[in-house]
């Protein structure tokens, strides 16, 4: 683990004999009779029969509209595996209070003990009108997809699998950065992926929004390269990354590749296969809590690559704090009835963006960093920076109403100059 | 409404431009990169490591232990019926803010869109790794009852349906003080309930286990009076109560009665339904929002009459807040299997006793109220005063262990002054 041990780990989560990691609170007076009366009975039954007249007015008399589900089953928690619903629940009161803290947006964890996804899907959809959006978390793959899509299409609010689109939202914005610093035009790079798992093919999605042909993505896995007519762990979304009619490993995929993202496992990638890659390699390695080579000799065998990996103690960490409470703080705001594709690539190119812009003074003492600026080492804003969430939320919202899907549109400048005094606030 | 206008509910529920009355807070620090890696990745990974190999480390690592799920479908809002889980949610999320506020209990609301009663106790038990207890609110008759037992023979922590329990617990303490203030035996007594829902079903077993005779209670409904082999509008709950061979109305069956439970509508009891009653009547009428005979009327008919009300503006007022607060703390608390019926009879008890104590200065100034004193107008004690929760919590935590529900046995000294401490410092 990065700076922090198993003790100290434990240690937090039952700080001041207080288990666990949030609280729920009123945020109207509950002081008098009267008080009481209107929250609950009878008063509260004005509200419960407005919502019933028109189901739009739950979102002005109850906590719906800032409200998220932070779902899991358990059965892919972390780089840990399938561990059970029970287990995965510090893992959500966790992503809980991220977004809290980076978005305002309050957070109900619920942990769904069942390992079939038509069973999961039937929960999610009963308990759906309580949220104004549903962030899956942890669900393995290749369930994952049909879970996500199948909500998707039965829901009017947003449903996010964030290990498939938080990772590559970041990752995007992070690409778009490395290749303008490398001077590389996007339609002509190769990329090779180690790794065909949920977050991969999310990220080879992404890729594809962006502008990288699906003919240059190349992806390997546990089993070799992806290819066409592989029998053994294949599905469908992976099929479509399937490259020639042979097997062929990862050392061979990456002669010649301009990007190589690891979403895989530790130390899989050696030093000799990071040579086989062009001038100036993009080298994303991404596994947790160890990347698939580590940083220092990455950099030490090709002093001229851009190395980014999930780690906070190095630069260019690719973080999904940076995408979920900002995406999803769009989204509610304009009430969009889901997060599309052009949301997605935006939020990307939000991040980018951000990046060219000098840092604040209060995002270096946070990081205890004396300088930072746009280049190798700075390709993606830090999770810590106040900035992060107008910018983001902002191109979201406005990505959502040009699409289409958002329902209640907003006056854009008033809308981010309110999410960057309320940020500030925090 | 008692002294609260719609326009004035809705304005609260909207109050400073912030829609409802909860929101989620972390309660622990995420100012720091360290404070972050410690929250979620990779730290958390520790605690759910822990928790795979003992779930009961669930209640050390996360909220768990004092977080219950306030769950109903919406088929029956308060006196309003069906209208849908997304209307309820106004008044779920105000039973959660009464959980915290009276007892300092993290509840997430959750409202399920089903009728259908299999698929309800689906969804709530897939759920229920995510809580420590589960309080069942606002679902119709008959299917609540079969929603509650299979779902507490399902899961190992407490499950709750307010509307039948928490009701009769209140009304169990009402009428043990009001048989004492007018010199009756409970063996001895005459009831008639008006209403053979679920409150009022649970409320005759309430009065059962604390000694009324089971051939001394008579129920009436909108078909009359419930007797051996009626065919309409019966289950098999209801059938227990079923008296006689033939028909009867509310009137004939009030001759003689000593107590009269109204658990119906307003105003179906008439003043010389009344007169039919022996001395001292004891007269609960607890329709909302107005009793089975206005208040003024039952004293003006009977100057010889206990009464009470669900109403906060009269004397006796029956409220369910004086019960699942502290009837749900003191379970957590000792980690029970079960809400069971010593719990819920040493509930009635608790707040029967409290009762006879005299009223602390702070009650009497939240409630602008001169003297209240036991006796015929003080029967249970106020929601506002903090005696309460010492008082219930403890007594349902030694009902737990003493009936061998309890995981987590405490020591009850300890524990009662450790709750009274808490309650004052709210």
């Amino acid at each position: 683990m990065n700076h922090v041990t198993r003790e100290e780990a434990l240690e937090y989560h039952h700080l001041n004999g207080h288990p666990g990691k949030l609280s729920v609170i009123p945020t109207k007076p509950l002081e008098t009779q009267r008080d009481l009366s209107l929250a609950y009975t009878p008063g509260v039954a004005a509200p419960v029969l407005e919502i019933e007249k028109d189901p739009e007015l739950a979102y002005e008399y109850t906590n719906k509209g800032n409200l998220v589900a932070v779902i899991s089953n358990g059965t892919a928690i972390l780089g840990l595996g399938n561990r059970g619903a029970l287990a995965s629940k510090p893992v959500m009161e966790g992503k809980g209070v991220l977004f809290k803290k980076f978005a305002d947006i309050d957070v109900f964890d619920i942990e769904v003990a069942t390992e079939d996804p038509e069973r999961l899907i039937s929960v999610v959809s009963a308990i759906a009108p309580s949220f104004g959006g549903i962030n899956l978390e942890d669900i393995r793959s290749p369930e994952c997809f049909a879970v996500e899509t199948r909500l998707q299409e039965m829901l009017d609010i947003p449903v996010f699998h964030d290990d498939q689109h938080g990772t590559a939202i970041i990752l995007g914005a992070a690409l778009i950065n490395a290749l303008e610093v490398t001077q590389r035009r996007i339609h002509e790079i190769k990329v090779v992926f180690s790794g065909a798992g949920a977050a991969a093919i999310a990220c080879a999605n992404q890729l594809v929004k962006l502008g990288v042909p699906l003919a240059n993505i190349w992806m390997c896995d546990i089993a070799g390269l992806v290819y066409e007519g592989r029998q053994k762990e294949m599905f469908p979304q992976k099929e479509i990354y399937a490259k020639g009619q042979q097997p062929g490993t990862l050392a061979e995929v990456m002669e010649g590749a301009d990007v190589f993202i690891g979403l895989s496992a530790a130390n899989i990638v050696k030093p000799e296969m990071l040579s086989r890659m062009r001038k100036d390699p993009v080298i994303f390695a991404m596994a947790n809590p160890d990347p698939e080579i580590a940083y220092d000799l990455a950099v030490a065998t090709r002093p001229d690559a851009i190395v980014a990996t999930g780690r906070s103690d190095y630069p260019n960490q690719i973080n999904n704090v940076l995408g979920f409470p900002f995406i999803f703080r769009g989204a509610l705001d304009v009430r969009a009835r889901k997060i599309n594709d052009a949301m997605k690539v935006a939020a990307s190119q939000a991040l980018a963006q951000l990046a060219h812009e000098p840092v604040p003074a209060d995002v270096l003492k946070a990081y205890d960093i004396d300088h930072l600026e746009y280049g190798r080492d700075y390709l993606v804003p830090k999770p810590l920076d106040k900035r992060v969430c107008p910018w983001e939320a902002g191109a979201v919202a406005r990505a959502a109403m040009e699409s289409g899907v958002a329902r209640r549109p907003v006056d854009l400048d008033q809308y981010c100059r309110q999410l960057a005094d309320r940020a500030c606030s925090h």
